[in-house]
C-alpha cells in the first residue's frame, strides 16, 4: 500500500507503507478522497507551524472518506461496501477533559497527521486505513467521496459556530475566507444568521464566499476602509469569525463590532498586538475555537440531508501520485479553495 | 373606515370605526392582509381564554401587513407607497422589564386585539391603522402582503426557538402542528436542527409540517405509541417544542427526551398534571415562551431574503366582509392552517 | 463486619455481611459516620418511593465518612489513617452521558443503597467498605466525621444551585426546608444570593433555616398568604428552589416569581398539577436537579476551608445498633434535621 | 460650595462652584465621603488615559456617599437625613443598548467625572450634589460613609464577576491586586469560588488581598515563576481576572489556565501582544468587563447585610482640602489601597 509521507519541507514522497492489521471494533477502509488542509500545506512548505515541527517521516492527511473493506470483530452495524467519512479525532475518553465532554482538549489526543507529539501520529493520505468504529460516519448515496472528505473542515466550522452561541437572527462578519472561512459562511447561514458579510484580500475566495451564501463580500485590499459604514452606534455586527489569523483583520473589525460582540478566533496566527482597552470598554468576548468533536457527526448528517452544499468549494480532484501539483494548486489562493486527492 | 369588532362569543361584526389621527413618529397605513390567529378564534368562539374575557367591544387582529399612506412628522425613512409588516407589540420602554430587554414582559404592554387589560387594546383587523415607526418593518418586493402578515406568528416561533438555545445539530421534536407548530418546524430548521419530528392528531397539519421541512410526521391518533422507538438510552431528542397545549402530548414526549432535554412550552393549555419526578430525575428544563420582541425584525428579514418560506401555510385569503366564513375555515384543522383576510 | 440491611418496610436489621476484598486503585475504609437520608427513610417506611421498590435485602446508606485502613495497589496519594468523605456515586465513565460530562445521568450508574436497579446496589451503612480512589475526598482536621458525612446532601444542594446559574445578587425563595432545603440556603448564600426567604409548614425546620443564614422564614401553615407581599410588578424572586415536593408549594410560589424566573425542582413528589399558562406567559424556566457529580469535591473543599457551616443541621448522632430509634427521630420533622449514625 | 477641579496634569484646585438647583425626582445630597479611583489619579497625573484627555476644567470623583438634605417633588420614599451611596452612572434609558439591558454601553452615558465626552461630565468630589432618585441607594446604620463610597469599586468587581459566569466551586486567579483586584477577591469569594490565588509585584497589595480572603498570594517580582506549579494537565485555574492591565500578567497566566478557561479583563492597559494560538488551541474565552449597572444595588445590599467586608481596603480618610496629599498617598502602592476624601 502507498502513502504520502512528508520527510522535510518540500520533500513529500509516495512511499510503500505496511498494510495495517485490523482488530476488535475496527474497520479496514479503502481511502477514496482526501482534502489538503492548511496544516498539510504548512508541513509541506515549512515543515510545521509555530513550535510544531516534523521530527520524523509522517504520513500527512486528516480529511478523508472511503469505503469499508472489512469490519473487525464487534464492529456491529458496519458492512463492507459502505462509504464513510472518517473523523481524524481519537481522544482517550478517560482523561479529565474527556470526562467533561471536552474531547478536543484530551490530554492524550491522537489526531491524524499531526506532529504535535512525538512519535508523530501518522495521517490518512494512504490507500488503506484501519479506523475505530466511532470514527466512521456513513455517507448517503447523494454525497460524493469528495464531499465526504469535506466533513472534517465543515466540522471545524460547525464547532466554531457553536462556540459563538445561537446565531438565529444575528449579523455575522467573517474575516478571511479560505476554506475554513467559506465553511463558516455555510455553517453560520445554516445556524440562522440573517446577515453575513465577508472580507478577504483576494477576489477568488470572496467570489466563492458569495457562491456559498454570503450576503456581501468586501475586498479589503481594494477597500481598506470597507467596514467603515458598519461602525455607527458603536458597531453593527453581533459576531465576528476571524479566520485569517491576521492581526490587521482582527483589529480592523473592532469598530464594526457592537458592544458585547462575540469574536470567535479560528485562524492561527502567532503573536497579535491588540487594543486591550477596546476589548474592555466594549466588553467583547473573544473565544478560541479549536478542532471539534461531536460536530463531525453533525457535519455528515447535514451533508447527507442536503442541508448544506459544500460542492462549490471543491476546486479540483487530483490523483495522489500528483501530490506535488496538487499541493501547489492548493497553495494558490487565486485559483483554489479546497483541492482533493483521489486514492483509487 | 370599517373594522371587525367582536361583541360576544359568535358575535363578530363589520362596523364603522373612526379614522385615526396621525402624530409624530407615526405612520398611517392601509391594512392589506391579516392572519386569523388562535386567540382571535378563541375570542370568536368562547369570548376569550383562561381568565381573559371580552368586557367590551374590541377590534380583533394582530397579524397584519399593509401599505403606508402617510408618514407623520419625524417619521424619517418611511414613505407613502411602501409596504410593511406591522408588529402588534407596543411595550412602554420604561418599566423594569423593558429596561432589562424583556419587552414581552412589559408592565404596561399594549398588544393589538387583546382583552388582557380593560379598556381592551383595539386590534388591527381594520382598513386603516396608525402605527409607531418602530412597529413598521419594510417588506421586500418578493414578499406578498399575506406573507408579511405571517411575520407575527413566525416571530412567535423564532422567539420560542431562541428560548431553546442553539439548535445547530440538535434533534428536535414538535408536538402539535397547527400554524405555530408548523412555524416552529421552519424556525428550527432555519436555526440548524438536523432532525425534526412532528406529532399531531390530524393528517392535514402533519402533511403541512412535512411540506415545510419536517423529516418525519407521526399521527398519534393512529399510532399512540409512535414515539416509542425514540426512547432507547433514556431518550433521543435534545429539544421538545410543545405547541399543542395538550397535557398528553407533553407527558407523552418525556420518554423520548434525553436527560437535560429542553422543553419549550409554547401552547397554552390551562392546568396540566405532570410527573414531576421525571422532570427531576432526567433534569429536564421546561421553559415557557411567550410572544416576542426583537424577533419581529428577524422574521421580516428572513422573509425578505427568502431564507424561510411560509407560503405553504397560507390556506386561503378571504375578504374581511366574509369574516364569518373565514373564521369557520380557520377553525377547521382538517382543511386550514392559516387563513388570511384581505382588506382591500 | 456488620451492616444495616433493609428487608421490607419497617424491617431493618443489623446483620453480619462479608468483609470485602480490596483491589487496584481501591481503599478499604472504616466507616465512622453515616447520615440518614430521606430516601433511606422511604425504604424503611414504605419499602421505596414511586416505582422503586425493594426486591431483595439491601444495605442502606449513601452519606458516609470514614478512615482509610488500607490502600490497594495503585492507590497513590492515600494512606491509612487519613479521614475521608466518600462519594456514593459510581458512574461507568464510558456511556454517552459520561462522555458528555453528565455523569449523574450515567446509563450504568451504581449509586450506593439504591433499589433503582436489580440486583440492588448495596449501601454504605456498614462498618467497613471498599471504595474507588475517585470516591475518596480527604477531610481537614477541622472537619468532623459527621460533617464529612454531610458532604453528600451538601453536594445535592450545590448541584441544584449550579443548575440555577449565577446567584450573585439574586433574590432566592426556598420552599420546603428539610435537610436539602436547609442545605440550599447554605449553598445559595455561598453562591452570592443577596436575599433568601424560606417557607415550610413546620417551626423547627424554619428555625434551622434562619440559623444557617436565611433572611426570613415564613410558616405557610400559619400564614397561607405569606408570599402575597412579594407579588407586586409580576413578582419579586429571581430564583425558586422547590425542595418540598409539594404541589401547593410550587404553585403557591408562581405569583411571587418574576417573569423569566428560574425554578429548580429538587423535591420529588409524584404527579403535580400546574397552571401551564402561567409558566408560558411568565416564561418561567423549570429545571430538574438530580444528585451531583463534581460537586462532591466542591462540598468537601468548602467544608475543609470553613466556607460553609453545616453543624447546625446535625440534630443527633446515634450508634448504628440503635438504628430503629435513629430512623424514628430522623422521621420527626418537629425535632430533627439530619440524624447521623456512628459505626465505631 | 467647594469642589475639587482638575485643570491640567498636576493642577487640582479647590474651587467654589455654584450650588445646584433641585428638580423633580431628584435629591440634594451633602457629600460625606469620596474614594479616589485610578482614573482620578490618571487625570491628576497625566491629564487622562488612552485617547481621553481633559479639554476643560472638570470636577473629579465618582465614588461617593452622602446624606440627603432635600427630596425634590416626586422623590417618594426618600427623606432628609438618610444616608446613601450614589451611583455615578446615568444612562439615557432610551438608546438601543439601554433597551437591551446593557446600560453600561449607553450611547448617551453621563458618568460622573469623565472626560470621555466634551463638554465633560462633572464629577462628585464636591460638598453638595443633586442626583436622580435612581442613583440613590440607602445605607444601613452599620455601614459607614466611607464603606458606602466603596460601593462603586465593589460594583465594578461584581460586574466583572458576573461576566465570568457562575463561580461556585471554581478556582480563580486574580492578577494585579490594587483596589479593583482586591475587590475581585471579595466578590469572587462571595460568589462561591473555592480557591483564590492572587499575584502582584508589591508586598502591600498582596497582604491586603490575603486579608480580604485570598487563599494564596504570589509576589511575581520575587518569584517570576510563581505560577509554574499550576500548569500541570494543561492548567489549573478555571477563571482569571486580569486587573493589572499588564501584558506580562495576562500572558504569564496562560499556562496556568485550563482549556476553556475564562479570562475577564478588567485592567486597562493600551496595546497588548498576545499569543493568539494559545487562545485558539486552549479555547480561552477572553471577556472585557466595563463599569456596571444593576450591580450597584447589589453592592449596597451586600454591604448593608454584612455579606462583604471592605473595611480592610480603606487605607486613610483625609479632608478634601488636603487633596494633594491624599492623591499622593493614593498613588503609593506600597502604602495605600483606597484613600477616601471627607467633605465635612
Amino acid at each position: 500500500m502507498e502513502a504520502l509521507v512528508i520527510h522535510a519541507p518540500g520533500d513529500l514522497r509516495v512511499e510503500e507503507v505496511p498494510t495495517p492489521a485490523i482488530g476488535s471494533n475496527q474497520l479496514r477502509v479503502r481511502v477514496r478522497a482526501g482534502g489538503i488542509c492548511g496544516s498539510d500545506l504548512h508541513y509541506f512548505q515549512h515543515g510545521g507551524f509555530g513550535t510544531v515541527r516534523i521530527q520524523e517521516p509522517m504520513v500527512l492527511g486528516h480529511e478523508v472518506a472511503g469505503m469499508i473493506e472489512e469490519a473487525g470483530p464487534g464492529a456491529i452495524g458496519f458492512a463492507p461496501g459502505e462509504r464513510i467519512a472518517i473523523s481524524p479525532s481519537r481522544p482517550c475518553g478517560l482523561c479529565r477533559y474527556c470526562q467533561q465532554g471536552l474531547q478536543n482538549h484530551c490530554l492524550d489526543m491522537r489526531y491524524y497527521g499531526s506532529a504535535m507529539r512525538t512519535p508523530h501520529v501518522q495521517g490518512a493520505f494512504r490507500q488503506e486505513i484501519v479506523v475505530e468504529t466511532h470514527q466512521a460516519h456513513r455517507l448517503a448515496d447523494t454525497v460524493s467521496d469528495g464531499e465526504g472528505a469535506m466533513a472534517e473542515p465543515l466540522s471545524v466550522a460547525l464547532h466554531a459556530v457553536r462556540r459563538a452561541g445561537p446565531l438565529l437572527g444575528k449579523r455575522v462578519l467573517v474575516t478571511g475566507c479560505g476554506p475554513i472561512g467559506a465553511m463558516l459562511v455555510i455553517a453560520a447561514r445554516r445556524a440562522g444568521a440573517t446577515q453575513i458579510v465577508v472580507t478577504d484580500m483576494g477576489a477568488h475566495p470572496l467570489r466563492k464566499a458569495l457562491q456559498v451564501g454570503a450576503d456581501e463580500a468586501i475586498n479589503v485590499a481594494e477597500q481598506p476602509d470597507g467596514l467603515a459604514r458598519f461602525t455607527a452606534d458603536k458597531g453593527h455586527f453581533d459576531v465576528l469569525f476571524e479566520a485569517s489569523g491576521n492581526e490587521r483583520a482582527l483589529r480592523g473589525a473592532f469598530d464594526a463590532l457592537r458592544p458585547r460582540g462575540i469574536i470567535v478566533q479560528v485562524g492561527l496566527g502567532g503573536e497579535m498586538t491588540l487594543p486591550i482597552n477596546t476589548i474592555v470598554a466594549k466588553e467583547f468576548d473573544l473565544r478560541g475555537a479549536f478542532r471539534f468533536h461531536e460536530e463531525f457527526a453533525t457535519a455528515v448528517e447535514l451533508l447527507n440531508k442536503g442541508l448544506v452544499d459544500v460542492k462549490p468549494l471543491i476546486s479540483a480532484t487530483m490523483p495522489y501520485r500528483d501530490a506535488g501539483r496538487a499541493f501547489a494548486l492548493a497553495a494558490d489562493r487565486s485559483q483554489a479553495m479546497k483541492v482533493l486527492l483521489s486514492f483509487d
